[in-house]
């Protein structure tokens, strides 16, 4: 790679002159302007950079770290990916660009974001996967780096977050299968100690109170966050003595999985037993009968993520005055099939 | 974020005392090392990597770019994030870390490739979606910045890269379509410069060819790749005059909107229609009937191009002796229903 040395050389002007070709001031006149950048071109010369923001001390990247372990990318429904677009179209006003760092599953987050942070790409992070005690969230509030989390955590008491509204969508589901007769709903939630999982199935206990239905833990299956999940999930459900009348969802691709457990022990769905899935995914799109879910922008999510996180930084704080507070991300039912019987009432 | 300075300060002993204590280095005995490195987590220590690597001229760091457009994403599924764990596997040993760098929908592949390489943010590239002529490939060899490309390229004679073998796909599917009867054979082709497009379509035509079947440009049918492409091939498919027997699919996700168009219309897939489908897609494993398609592991896929692009590195190319050659990526026929028929035979 040219450096602005090579390139004054080659053109045998003053690296002065060059320089300031470059950076388009005025004292330059437009025949030299010209053949500067032609040739900076021709040469490949690249400004440094990395030079420049060690001086100003910033990189003008903010990065997006994801999981990218291979049960993970099996199961993922590029939530992600979209949440992109929403986050460069926010970025890009303030000349600021999204580098998505991907975690691999057998990495401990927070020693991975622990050498990100060294490696000094970027100026402020958007972290996801957020465990009900992360490290991270120390980590980042402790070296002073901007953040924003996709999910809560009980590791501060005040950070920056958005959370999907988990406990609304578990507060409707119920609400919609009691009014619909059930009174045996079981919830499937994460293995791990993913924060969600908590939130989720808490508001599922809550409401059911608030309704007159006994909680049977018995009914809180705990399965991975996949399709196999799912499939697992069916298979737990089949076996209880007491067998429920339905089952809420709280991850999307669990769907898929369950559908085809169930249809291999020619339980109707929608008929025998009612399925509420979580989110609108373009995999589930296709079951049949249709799922009853719930729906969310994902361009909508990552342009509230990114004004949030340009309100927490220093040097953008002042275009976001309302910009910091912390959001719960409401989802939408969308009514299918999948949920759409009465208990006791003729099939 | 606390630099060497203040933390020296704060533990009141020297700069140099405090670097030798967090590099490793015999010189410092052991109670102050644990001082230092236990001052240095409280108060949220970093290194300065960023210093370092200027210094020594290099990131550390290994780029991924692709494409973040809404329209991309919606109908992405997963390839990149899956080629992401193989990637990781290989740079692990080295280490080195993956950063996915997302282009936006709206910018210029080669401009947001110029911006990035002026960040920089990482040592070496591997970019995708290969044009037939791709100025990416000129702008990385003039800024001597090692790459591997996911696809060929008119662009250069010779240049890092592993392209899926379209030709093969292409050849295998029409061969197996001819040995059972068709004569008239659609294929569908992006509608964008791509360079995979005309490797594919060209092989279609020789294979054509070769067994003694026109060729029929009519039968060339350029839409997007996506869902929504596959819906408006099928539609196009039905207007011709002399209607095909036979479709061979680009993309792996056009398989859903093909399908939905054709049930629509009453067309009997497997039956009326054979279609074979291009790479074996999460999404497209739910179609009835089940598709033919091509299967491929993109976790080996991440493993062949990190060894590539490392042995085009000149710091690791000693560890890869012969890991530099260009690789055309075998995939492996899936038989399913969707093209189980023979022309002529008794439905």
């Amino acid at each position: 790679m040219k450096g602005i040395r090579q390139l004054a050389e080659h053109l045998d002007i003053s690296i002065g002159t060059v320089s300031r070709a470059l950076n388009g001031k005025p004292d330059v006149n437009e025949e030299t302007r010209r053949r500067v950048l032609a040739t900076a071109e021709q040469l490949g010369y690249v400004a440094n950079q990395s030079g420049r923001s060690l001086r100003q001390g910033e990189t003008k990247v903010i990065g997006l770290m994801i999981e990218s372990g291979q049960e993970t990318v099996e199961n993922a429904d590029n939530f992600f990916l979209g949440v992109t677009s929403g986050l460069q179209s926010v970025f890009a006003r303030h000349k600021l660009d999204l580098l998505m760092l991907p975690c691999p599953g057998d990495e401990d987050p927070c020693e991975y974001l622990k050498r990100m942070v060294a490696r000094r790409v970027v100026d402020a992070m958007i972290i996801s996967n957020t465990l009900r005690i992360d490290r991270r969230v120390d980590l980042l509030s402790r070296a002073k780096i901007p953040f924003v989390a996709v999910g809560r955590s009980l590791s501060a008491d005040n950070f920056p977050w958005i959370d999907l509204d988990f406990e609304g969508v578990a507060e409707r589901a119920v609400e919609r299968l009691v009014a619909r007769g059930h009174r045996r709903i079981a919830i499937t939630a994460p293995s791990s100690d993913v924060n969600l999982g908590y939130v989720f199935v808490e508001s599922y206990r809550r409401t059911l109170e608030r309704l007159g239905v006994p909680f049977d833990p018995l009914l809180v299956i705990r399965v991975k966050s996949s399709e196999q999940g799912g499939y697992q999930a069916a298979h737990e459900l089949l076996q209880l003595e007491d067998r429920p009348t339905a089952v809420i969802l709280i991850y999307e691709l669990m769907a898929i999985g369950l559908y085809r457990r169930l249809m291999e022990s020619g339980i109707r769905i929608g008929r025998d037993l009612a399925v509420i899935g979580f989110r609108d995914a373009p995999r589930a799109r296709f079951l049949q009968p249709s799922l009853s879910c719930f729906r969310m922008s994902l361009y909508d999510l990552g342009i509230a993520l990114g004004q949030i996180l340009l309100a927490n930084m220093p040097a953008h704080r002042a275009s976001y005055p309302d910009g910091g507070r912390n959001i719960i991300w409401p989802l939408e039912l969308v009514p299918g099939e999948s949920d759409a019987f009465e208990i006791g009432a003729p099939a």
